[in-house]
């Protein structure tokens, strides 16, 4: 059910295809968010538009609404919701302690009351996996244990630890026909994190994740992590890593064996009125832009920058209209496409070193001054 | 700069071709509102998708945001928006009242100020023609003074009064390829609006509409209104009716030779879950959809109609995704050109009783109890 295969490496970056129910994608690849079935603001035609191949989809929060069982009724997740290509679901575990009022973990599972109604649930890695089948996703994750950063190492260690037994569980009771994914935690301990990756791996999985990253620590940390996982996961299985991120991250991410990216940042940013562009982010709303007639990223070919001004975009944001946010969000994801097709075929090249310096190099100079200040 | 031909007439409803500077527009049209420049949640080229021909904008919001003066510099409305078809702009007379701080009426001009910052601003006569010659639209309003429903006779007549003489100042200060239309006022006493048409008419304006209906009386009263008013208008000439409405408001006011409508219910009921279809309107967010796997409209190929189900557009709208709103405003603009298509072909048929029977009586049945409870 799942087929991958590396095309072609440059160091260690990796060129690669990836054979699922729904379709191909090719790697690296970036995958937008539609958390709750929808990747906001946009239709699937539109996110199909950008070139994305693949996006995610959330078990917590469909779980919740509209529940697995009703999605399952419907045909599953990619008929219901429109999306006639591969679909990646999260396990939920992120939410669980990001989203919900936590309660308890245990080795049982997590208890968690509903963010919506209150309501309390059990997420167990048995439950978890059931859900995922329900949903039919192409490709299912572990339930894992994601604390915050940053923590202590025994936090760390028991999280890595119990989410090392989780995924035991999840991969006992899978169906043979899902995909499923374990997930590398243990925050910042490189040994930790090391111990994590063996485990997963000697449960022969058809692909890995690194989870827990990403998520205020310095980037040199989280690429020291990345780069410690990376030679202990199989060259022959697909890796993905959760939540990145920043086009900067995700260059250096791909150049330490990195295959698959999500991240909410394009669809939120988007939304907020920061647009990423060849040369930098811009703040859309800044008043500079109010008489700019130019479009919002001269080297890109999306509806929103073929079609409209800067200061027709900015306007949009200054009195709330909702065609802002999604005009931000489609050239956003384009934007992110257009990235893993440069990456793509600069691999595919042999120039993978010499692409990232040119791209990075227009990237970092151009950005609006506010916005270079948000770089981490 | 405007031609209008009646095509066909059928008793008195007609079937038109109004030729405007951005392009041409078959009557009876139904005309979506994009108040600040938008159509609320869709893109340019989905509202085209939908078959509208032409798009209303406001005065009195460009005005505050970003500014006439900006538009002109962008090269006017139509380029600014990226809507390459003809534009009306409402004149601002009703905002002012509905939406400002109205300070002071004189027959000078309305003191108002802005529901953005509270800045004091005077719409004259003279300065809405300015304002919307600078804004570049097919067809401008003359400022009007539209007071609301109930008024007594008196203030109705005084605003009827001040609304012909502020329509002479208009008709004076217009350049001479601007395609300025009056409004007749009058509330609803039939001769104040008989005398108001009077004196519009005899301005020789290239087309007339009627305004300060659909505010709330009751609807036989609007029909009361536009049948006194129609005779008196020259048939040569467009009529508009301001704010219509309904699609029983829409067909009975063709039926008393109305070309041109335009109302925000498609937009503002699609954004807050009410869907129309062919048999009546449809409260998306009811539970009874939840798991309903049939499309929103049989009788519409609309993208919403054609890719998704009843049980994922409520999904959205329970979930509070940013993509309900905009399908169901995709839907239910779609469903407005397609009535208006079914209106113009049943007038070129000769059959525009019968048509209308049967849509009513197929629209009137089919409808939620809870949405029929809210029919006027």
């Amino acid at each position: 059910m799942l087929t991958f295969t590396v095309e072609k490496t440059d160091s260690l970056a990796r060129l690669g295809t990836l054979v699922l129910p729904h379709g191909t994608v090719s790697t690296p690849c970036f995958m937008p968010v539609g958390t709750q079935g929808s990747v906001k603001t946009l239709t699937p035609a539109e996110v199909m538009g950008t070139g994305a191949e693949m996006i995610v989809c959330n078990t917590y929060h469909l779980y919740l609404r509209p529940g697995h069982g009703r999605v399952q009724a419907a045909g599953g997740l990619s008929k219901f919701i429109g999306w006639d290509r591969p679909i990646l679901t999260d396990s939920g575990g992120f939410q669980v302690y990001s989203l919900a009022a936590l309660t308890r973990v245990t080795d049982r599972g997590a208890e968690f009351q509903s963010h919506v109604d209150g309501s309390r649930h059990l997420f167990t890695p048995e439950l978890v996996v059931e859900i995922q089948e329900a949903l039919g996703p192409d490709i299912a994750m572990c339930l894992d244990e994601c604390p915050p950063y940053p923590i202590s190492r025994p936090v760390a260690e028991a999280a890595a630890a119990r989410t090392s037994l989780w995924a035991e569980r999840c991969c006992r009771t899978r169906k043979p026909e899902t995909n499923l994914f374990g997930i590398v935690q243990g925050a910042t301990y490189a040994d930790l994190r090391e111990e994590s990756a063996r485990a997963l791996v000697a449960l022969d999985l058809p692909g890995y994740a690194i989870g827990g990253l990403c998520l205020g620590e310095a980037s040199n940390v989280t690429y020291e992590m990345v780069g410690r996982v990376t030679p202990l996961l199989p060259a022959e299985r697909p890796r993905y890593l959760m939540g990145a991120g920043y086009p900067e991250d995700i260059v250096a991410s791909v150049r330490l064996g990195i295959d698959m990216f999500d991240c909410v940042l394009p669809t939120r940013n988007g939304r907020t009125g920061t647009a990423f562009t060849a040369s930098g982010r811009v703040a859309i709303r800044n008043s500079k832009h109010a008489d700019e007639s130019g479009s919002l990223d001269a080297a890109c070919d999306c509806y929103t920058c073929r079609t409209f001004s800067r200061a027709y975009l900015r306007h949009l944001f200054v009195v709330g209209e909702a065609l802002g946010p999604k005009l931000l969000t489609l050239h956003n994801i384009s934007f992110f496409q257009r990235l893993m097709q440069g990456i793509r075929a600069a691999i595919g090249r042999g120039e993978f070193e010499s692409w990232t310096s040119r791209f990075l190099s227009r990237y970092r100079t151009g950005a609006d001054p506010a916005e270079k200040e948000k770089d981490r």
